[in-house]
């Protein structure tokens, strides 16, 4: 079997490009266009978003999660500033000192919380503690929300409303790691405002790479008085692309025909589809409630030996010991991949 | 008239993707594969670099010309380093600061030379002032060149072995911005060794974007122990791709069959047709030695009004009343195109 | 009273000048010097401290704990890399994020401990899920102990060599913030090899502000391939003082004639009969070992009061309703303040 | 001889501290004093710099001249600005890139000008090629001026109003090095604010160090809300100093009784003295304008060697055969010393 043959429950970045977002990229491909985002897809893609979001707003394509969140943290936060995020968060654990560096050393204070969600009153209990004002500390500036958070969980409306309340009152920025946004909102059933600007986020990272697209975020930029900040820190990162038009087609194709919700609706509903049948098998114990396109499973060592035999992709999180898997559907996901899946955890776990 | 109806001596990133890599793309966007480099497109893409600079290197796809030199950079220098490069170079001009941002404060000590060249015993002369050794200085680490230069000259193999022994003798780095790597082999008719690490080159920026690729150039580091470092600093400049497969799909096809040189190959042509046509016109002045595919040009005001309102794109540099124009030629220019934009000149500058 | 009659136990920071370094540095204000460390005095401060440590070192100057601290670290971690420290530590609670800043953003990863102090299992059990290689986490590459503790805690000999011990196996730096380093060595009674170099540290911030100088602290390298890197870190810092022999002539009175031990002798005296004092009266609880000069104790409301009526300095550390106070002993604290200070709380508590 | 009993004419920083600083730190000794700024003394000092400028003012005192500098740049520019400076500055020259440092990466633009001054219509003509508002390119951001130069000369009231107005008019900060300060008003019989915030100058750097000083030297913040920020930069540089009363003393006493400008007379006379006398000599020849406390004179190679056999401390600038000295007089230097110099130099190079 051939890699392009797996069945792919690793991550929704292991998928490949929608063909959708594929077309769009070759319909691109036609003539000359000036650069650095001075084309008319780029404005077309703007313009999308506005209409998305139904409010002003500005919206810079690259290419990386993680820079998407950098940048935006880079205008929200002076060196001397923290960020206040869950302790399992991706800019935490997963992006190896990026936001470090892009602040110049701002510092992430970090938050435990029940299945990947930071509680308001935790947070507020901590910022008490911070020394604001105090010219030995580092001064609070930033809350960071993973939404889907690293354990597959979504805040609703409400809990980021809190957050945008709280950082109100202590006049911090409120930003929004949506590397998964888009299963999200399909969990919710919300408006993209009603979790966003509504309820208090100043920027959001609108994650396209792991539901369909190339290799393409957004970083959404509420304030607009924020934008020209952005832009020469985005050049300075080197994220700035003179062949932006691809970016921008990516973008602006998904955002059309509803395309981005029908594709994370897919890995959502897979998800629970996969869940459910875990959930159903004797011995299988799910960790976090399953919101959305991720499933963190204890399985049996046996079914794991005998899951990696078969042609299914996935991980192993922690020592192998403790048999959990991270098990992530994507855009692509079939059912029959599912209960293919489940077939096979139900043979080994009985 | 619409803009992809334009044709194009702005910029060769102005230029669309080319078949060969369009269709790498299409290829590639089959199944599954794991994501950050850990894929066969992504191994395939380092042997063909391998063969091709007839060395063990490594490469690492990135997708902007900027991070590939200040990724680049960021492993040559500590942050108390100077670096050596032209007045016009790349680097110091058109970077917006990103090769301090990604050293760290490293300086950028300035070199004029006629044509967009640095002269050998220029940079010698300034190393003898550079107070190294003493600690009230910045420390010379880095000597860069632009390949192509930014005046569209060539440097040919004794010149970068020249510079690869001066940085011997001092104990520095030479690094190779090769945004238009590929012009500049075309140009001399030389190997990729040549010019690189048998001419004593540590790093080279091997440019795709502005030969017809997406948003692709591969950072070539020829001494492996600093491949570490630049992983992890690749990581956190949030330049590491998810979906690796892609920027590598097209460096590996970009490498195959000569299909670099091929591209290159027709825009230096394309402006040696052109600039041959200008030169024999009168009143026109070109500025530089037209070595590959940038020319410089002073026309009448008139001729560029004419043009502007012709369908060709251009950029005039400078003063406007200079009339002094950027002419680029890229991997689909024509020799139609070329003899068009003659012939508006020809009949204006009479 | 005025501010100069006050009885400080605040800080030990809050304490003049000891008057044989304010008479050390009378007597080097004679005459020309040439500036930023080529002086004899500064040789001589040099050749104490290897006296003191009984090994070739390099010993660098510098006027804050913070820098000390700070640039120490620097030279001991990539900005890709992590450093593990104590959660109440120095360098994480009260720098403002200079450990941050002057590594170009390494990440202080943050180990909970009794007593101020870590264990070494625990920070042993963190570097296991460290991600150590893997591109997406930053790099352990320093651990810091406070000695003494932020706690007023010291780590003993074999504390230091076991972390010294796990720092080799890991290759790991070990770094030692020693603002209180000779009350450290006075309340063990050891060489000051045995917690530094012969326990596996590399470089340790050598504190005097706080135990008599007027704003002197000494960075010690014993890796002295260290040292050059150093030298450029601090000048860009700009930590290098042109007027250096005034720094190295209180360093180099301070560790003659055991000058060192005998202030800080004085200062852990006094912490003990204090701490002793306390101990003896009831409804007073000492929270931690006192092992050296600093003494967290909960006392009664009332009794604050009445302190913060007399003519004592101290700090009320935490929210006001616990009464918990901080009380630090000096060089020149008496035992008559002790006595005095007694008084008053048992006078309160009763 | 002893080093003691040398002629200092090396640098006004090799000079030791006189006797009236010296007096006020021993006053200052005496009983504790709470930290970090918040004593009567740096109360005194503030109100001191106030009266001394004629406005509202913030004053930080820092121990480097380089800190002074560098804390004052980062306030005033993003890392994405530029500072425009004398290509001798100190800034540029002299600091090992702790600019580029603490503004987390800006660039120094280099302006060559006769006489180590800057004049209005380059740095205006330079601005005009900067690309200001363009995202490629690094943003105008501020104007250093050193005043007393780097080649002795001095500023008048109008040259830097010219530069207050230049940077009015492009929107950017003007940043003083007054390493020399006292030394220009002394030479220019004006009052301080007509130099510094009258004539348009946002941050001045004043120095103490190099006019009898210990190591004291003032940030001085004419616009008060740049001064949160300032602090905690100047926590996180590790620049605050938690015995600050000890450097604000310094700087109170300086600035009473006009003890700062008698200093610096005596400096500034002493070179006019020495001037005058090379100037009688055949053979000697002055380079710059003597504004102040600096000469560079060229001599000839055997008045040096016998320069160097006497008890004169001095610097050759340069390659040794230009015999090209900097003779810097100080705050101590005596009409006796100048006459025994210019004796041997009048003996020599007859």
């Amino acid at each position: 079997m051939t890699l392009a043959q797996k069945k792919n429950f690793a991550s929704d970045n292991v998928a490949p490009v929608c063909p959708e977002l594929m077309a769009a990229l070759t319909a691109e491909n036609n003539g000359p266009a000036f650069g650095y985002g001075n084309d008319p897809t780029t404005e077309r893609m703007e313009r999308n978003l506005r209409d998305l979001f139904g409010c002003s707003l500005r919206a810079f394509p690259v290419a990386t999660g993680t820079s998407a969140n950098v940048l935006g943290l880079s205008v929200l936060t002076p060196p001397y500033g923290s960020i206040y995020c869950h302790d399992l968060s991706h800019i935490e654990v997963d992006e190896c000192g990026a936001p470090e560096f892009y602040t110049a050393g701002a510092k992430l204070v970090l938050q435990p919380g029940a299945n990947g969600k930071m509680a308001v009153k935790d947070v507020a209990a901590n910022l008490e503690k911070s020394g604001a004002g105090v010219v030995h500390h580092v001064q609070p500036a930033v809350v960071n929300l993973t939404q889907v958070t690293d354990c597959g969980t979504v805040y609703t409306a409400d809990e980021v409303s809190e957050f945008g309340e709280l950082c109100r009152n202590h006049n911090l920025a409120l930003h929004m790691d949506g590397a998964r946004f888009a299963n999200a909102v399909s969990a919710l059933g919300c408006e993209p405002a009603d979790i966003t600007w509504k309820a208090g986020v100043d920027v959001l990272s609108f994650g396209v790479t792991k539901n369909g697209g190339m290799a393409v975020e957004a970083v959404i930029i509420f304030d607009e008085k924020k934008a020209q900040e952005f832009e020469f820190r985005r050049k300075r990162g080197a994220h700035l692309f003179s062949k932006m038009r691809y970016l921008s087609a990516q973008l602006a194709r998904y955002t059309e025909d509803g395309l981005w919700l029908d594709l994370a609706s897919n890995a959502n509903e897979m998800a629970r589809r996969l869940s459910d049948g875990l959930l159903k098998i004797s011995g299988v114990r799910v960790e976090y409630p399953v919101d959305a396109n991720m499933i963190f499973a204890f399985l049996s060592e046996k079914t794991i030996e005998q899951l990696e035999k078969s042609d299914f992709m996935f991980y192993v999180m922690g020592p192998r010991n403790e048999a959990r898997v991270r098990l992530v559907t994507s855009w692509n996901t079939t059912a029959q991949e599912v209960d293919q899946f489940l077939d096979i955890v139900r043979a080994e776990m009985v």
